[in-house]
């Protein structure tokens, strides 16, 4: 655990106890001792300093001081990284089960702001009312493996996966909020580069300007929805490498774009 | 699949007959009929027109034609990217199974040329008799993962995974043939990242000069093996994201310096 993230009940306590699922996670999953320390983060974004005061077979409690800035010294150190991030929100066609949640897992490692599965004309997932319910309970799903990621890779950034949209609700979504770009495998017109564009963007607006990433499912966009994207102000991208999974096409754009963001 | 990898046995026959598994696969799991077209690359990498022309219960017929430059339209497009590829070698420190099998099959996808598994200190597996024998069948099977990989990208690199090596094997095996990276999740004097690196030495060397990545184990590079590589000319790189996975480092760095070694 890099960070982790207080209770949404915690109120700035200097003591906390806990008990059940969380107490279970911090003393047996992690192992932590009395005398432990260890950096955490509440639900506004406020860093504290935490340490094991005392654990009985089912609870726990823990010191809580506030941070600085900088969280102290702790006994699992923070990353060596602590700069700007991009503004990542990632629009994400639905894909089969385990690759959406691969996705999810990677996306919120590298830090980005907001996750927002798209139903798409090809997306293998339908919208009947079942599978509506199926994606509510996949949704909770899928915010407990973006709490775990958070904590795992001490991201300073809290990932928040958003209510499933059509495709034709993206472009109000986005409110043309910054850069929006799309992945398509067939050339188009006006079709730029990933590096010369994100660069120029980066070195117009800043580091830390909002970028949308709409990744298309398995069977890829159609037609009438690359129209209805570059209609609505997003610009089609052509990735100089092979035809990608959507899980392996998520992770490149993101990675990409930040690393061109940041240079 | 983007493009058929023909079988070692084929070499050059206008009519290739199949059966076993490569008929299995084409027949029942690609559901190819008779007057299915698509491309295919033999084991020398010569492109070709390959059509179904008889198929019975375990066997199949292949008219197999010698493609030009350009494969012909087939049933089953061919990406839109045919232009050069970073010339790419994963020096990738052992980690557990899944994640190791998922490594391979992205670094495939984007057409990394070598793939290097690497015993390192904090490597989860150890080298006992038994492992190794274990890790032989698991090449096996990675090789396996290699060609649906290729296939399915329809990549253009024919990606090799190669025999496994220990940590202090890596510089010999890689012999200063281009520039050798590795990443280090602690700050290191003379740390560079990895865009103005990559780029400077793509403006010095071109889109296909040699590039050699070490990503460390889940526990990450010993201090001796920071400074072994170090020694041996890699250079540190210093990551501005998060603590990553290893299977999200090894993505996240591949797919960036693809991005800036072709921008």
């Amino acid at each position: 655990m890099r960070l982790y993230l207080l209770p949404k009940e915690f109120s700035g306590e200097s003591l906390l106890h806990l008990e059940g699922k969380e107490a279970h996670y911090l003393t047996k999953v992690l192992r932590m001792q009395v005398g432990s320390r260890f950096a955490g983060r509440d639900h506004k974004g406020v860093l504290w300093d935490l340490e094991i005061t005392h654990k009985d077979k089912n609870t726990c409690s823990i010191r809580c001081a506030q941070a600085g800035q900088q969280v102290q010294e702790a006994s699992d150190a923070l990353p060596a990284y602590n700069g700007p991030f991009p503004n990542l929100s990632l629009y994400q066609c639905l894909c089969k089960g385990k690759k959406m949640e691969q996705i999810v897992r990677q996306a919120t490692e590298l830090g980005v702001a907001r996750i927002i599965p798209v139903q798409s004309a090809h997306s293998v997932v339908d919208l009947s009312k079942k599978e509506v319910e199926e994606l509510t309970e996949k949704k909770d799903r899928l915010q407990a493996m973006v709490k775990e990621a958070i904590q795992q890779s001490g991201s300073a950034v809290p990932t928040v996966v958003e209510r499933m949209l059509r495709m034709t609700e993206v472009i109000e979504d986005w409110q043309g909020h910054g850069l929006g770009l799309f992945f398509h495998q067939l050339p188009l017109e006006n079709q730029q580069s990933l590096a010369d564009t994100v660069s120029s963007y980066a070195k117009e607006k800043g580091p830390q300007a909002p970028i949308a990433v709409l990744i298309g499912p398995e069977g890829g966009l159609s037609t009438e929805e690359v129209q209805f994207l570059i209609h609505g102000g997003f610009k089609p991208i052509h990735l100089k490498t092979n035809i990608l999974r959507a899980e392996t096409a998520a992770i490149y754009a993101l990675s990409a774009i930040q690393v061109v963001m940041l240079a």
